[in-house]
């Protein structure tokens, strides 16, 4: 067999994998491209790679074969066993320091996992996130690797030129250990499903609330998108709006309204009650795609619940959109707020040492939640790396409050009109949660302590000889019962 | 030894176990009293269980020697590991067709495998729900079992006579096969999670809203207790309000506002999120605690951040009083529809069989959430077994229609003076997408296709040419890239 000529090698020839290849063929690499269904090489070979440089390889042994050492070998299949099943696939033709790649939606615990064992082989593994969809993979994607560090300066190279550039910046750095880089897609991918919410519901108030026709809230976000909302989702909703099916009638009045969900999102909100962290947007993000899911029902419920009688919009329509465009900024930050809380939290239980300014760059360009505003949140964690939320920096402390009356007046007409804004709401609940240094909790206390013996402390500043700062105090709330404490039984 | 002469044995002695085995003497039945660290044994005996038919146990094997045949053991221990190593310590002692019964907070999946394992070793499982806390306890609880359904004939006449009793009708009934007696309780448990958040936001509202002081909050409480929120919650919130330390001044004042959580409303967020149903109130009431707990962070931030200007409220305070109790009741109506229909769909995963209509008769009474409410949702179900959600009854559709003014007046209140009402506000967000025939998913789905290929489909009534019914659709948006769709994998 002749010299080894991959620099590096992709399983998975769907569109990403196929991208990707393309990519990094542009940035001068020579990847190897394998397929489990062989066919696929060749086509890929005929087709989008015909005039590259991509060698092709049609079994795992001519792959790995074809690969300089240490080689690096990027898998790019479907989540869950899939990846497991390759890995093991790859073992048996592998050499120490060879280095597994899984560019793929895992989950991070599988990648926490998989990194043990294969430095257990000798072998490096990196679970990199990818985001940026075709487009992204293709011209410059988000990358977010993490796992065995050694890996890192024999990829660096390849993953920073194949990576989105910001302001020549590479969107792509070392994120952490083991799971992290999947960790940290998985948020980014929370916040994507957030990030749609809002403007789907914001899509939803201009259609169903002025009234207004799709081409009139394309214009809107397209004006959008010249200001602090400057990013790829407003972008590509705007050019959705004006997309004209056949008949010249916009084509997403076509699209059925039922999303579907590859499971990020939801594993985000479940990391998040894990952890114990409101990340309460992104929660309400992902019921709303199950909301919609179910059709059927709502079609039957839509016939027999009535909402309030319809209003024609009497105000001021631009001051109105401005509203808008303020109550959409203010939820985001928000929703990057708790991300960015639950990054923190997570770290500090797997003790990752994670680069909020660094994460912030990494998803500046090339992935889906793009934007101008990661900017300026990388300059926040980049003025202050400890910094407790971004609602304490000063440029979104700004912000939030010049947007404030704004956003509470759009929450109030859609609850009046009846139209749903379960993210722009659970935002603004937030905000008004975390700015208060006294929540009603106490009545929750109280009841624990009233029906389940599950005690209470007392409020700093209100202590006496019955109430002692620091104990876990029971009163006998009826005088009946005893003054047995639930230490260890909860009802 | 003597012959045996416990109808019943009971292991772990904190104030739950102690209630529960008084209430079963009170009953008739004899219970035999065990606890690891056996002083609890002699304390219970000496002390509460004085003059009581009650035996003690020792030792495991003196418990199991003391109990008729088929044993039955309940555990009232912690949830988790305790649990496994009682049963590992009773197997030795126990004969075919004995039964175990775990009354405690267990986690469904567990009780699932442990129905298994018990039922493969030729003894009977049952994972039983126990709610009501110290009270219930000792008068009347609400008993949910499930497990094998063997056991039942066997424990039926304890249990029934044991829990409570609501117009004659015992509230414990048979839930289900192996997890469905835990399953249901964690619904519950979610239920009460949500009932309580959207109390303590009422009296958020009452008191920084409308600037009431506890005593007056108490009396509308008292009010509401004799309408249509008649409950237990809203009882003991009455009491609680009005209990005075003392100097006088309420307790509830004086309590620390960082709730505590014990998993259940956790637990029930995430099966939501697994089966793909939006139980978006206990999400929200979940996440409340967890912000609730962050009570530093929030010091910090409100010295940091302002709310609007405070405006003392000008409108009629008994009409906004009015309108505050709808906004609870059809918040509640609410989140019941949402834990029904999570219910309803882990059913049908499970292949459980469960009966609504008993499963709202066994929460009646006994338990946290017991309410007049609960025997109108029996009465629903009663009326069509199959009901697809509480909304389509006559009575809560009716029942809503009628609260929806004052509810969309309070939460557009509350947003306005920057009180926070994140169930409120979920709720109504809720049931205008629920009543949607369309909902904004359309902008997701095409979201989704234009920058992941994830393809969409047609809205029924739009289909043409390119727009086939039941097809996976991927458009060209932007006529670059290819026309591969994501079959395989997801960005």
């Amino acid at each position: 067999m002749s010299e080894p000529v991959g620099d590096i090698g992709l399983i998975g020839l769907a569109v990403m994998g196929q991208n990707l290849i393309l990519n990094m063929n542009d940035k001068g690499f020579t990847v190897v491209a394998y397929n489990r269904t062989t066919s696929k090489v060749d086509a890929f070979l005929a087709n989008e790679a015909k005039g590259t440089k991509v060698v092709g390889a049609w079994s795992i042994e001519e792959l790995c074969a074809k690969l300089k050492r240490p080689r690096k070998i990027i898998l790019l299949v479907k989540a869950g066993p899939a990846v497991d099943a390759f890995i093991e696939q790859l073992i048996p033709h592998l050499e120490p320091g060879d280095i597994i790649i899984d560019g793929g939606n895992s989950h991070y615990p599988d990648s926490i996992r998989r990194t043990k064992e294969l430095e257990a082989k000798g072998l490096l593994f990196v679970g990199s996130g990818v985001s940026g969809g075709e487009e992204g993979a293709r011209y410059g994607p988000s990358l977010m690797p993490g796992g065995s560090p050694a890996a890192w300066p024999h990829i660096k190279e390849i993953f920073q030129k194949t990576a989105a550039q910001v302001n020549g910046e590479p969107c792509c750095d070392w994120v952490g250990e083991t799971g992290a880089g999947h960790y940290v897609k998985m948020v980014h991918n929370g916040i994507e499903y957030g990030d749609m919410q809002l403007i789907a519901e914001a899509y939803d108030i201009l259609k169903r609330g002025l009234g207004l026709h799709e081409d009139e809230i394309a214009d809107i976000f397209t004006t959008w998108n010249k200001g602090v909302l400057d990013s790829f989702l407003i972008e590509i909703t705007a050019n959705i709006l004006k997309f004209k099916d056949d008949d010249g009638e916009p084509l997403v009045t076509k699209i059925l309204d039922q999303a579907g969900q590859k499971g990020t999102g939801k594993w985000t909100a479940i990391a998040a009650l894990d952890a114990g962290m409101p990340v309460t947007l992104i929660g309400e993000a992902v019921f709303a795609r199950c909301l919609s899911g179910l059709k059927e029902e709502r079609i039957r419920a839509s016939k027999v619940i009535a909402g309030p009688q319809k209003e024609a919009f009497k105000g001021d329509k631009k001051q109105f959109i401005d509203d808008l465009e303020q109550a959409l900024y203010a939820s985001k930050i928000i929703s990057y707020t708790q991300g960015f809380m639950l990054m923190r939290e997570t770290a500090k239980e797997l003790n990752w040492n994670l680069n909020y300014a660094g994460i912030a760059q990494m998803w500046r360009g090339g992935c889906i939640i793009k934007s101008v505003f990661l900017g300026d949140i990388t300059a926040a964690y980049q003025k202050k790396k400890d910094l407790e939320s971004l609602l304490f920096d000063d440029f979104f402390n700004k912000a939030v409050h010049k947007a404030q009356p704004g956003w509470r007046r759009i929450v109030a007409q859609a609850v009046l009109w009846g139209i749903p804004t379960p993210a722009f709401s659970t935002a603004l609940a937030f905000f008004d949660g975390y700015r208060s240094e006294v929540v009603p909790a106490n009545i929750l206390q109280a009841q624990r302590d009233y029906f389940g013996a599950h005690t209470f402390r007392v409020l700093p500043g209100k202590e006496n000889a019955k109430l002692k700062a620091g104990q876990d105090i029971h009163i006998n709330w009826t005088g009946r019962g005893g003054n047995v404490s639930a230490s260890t039984y909860s009802a």
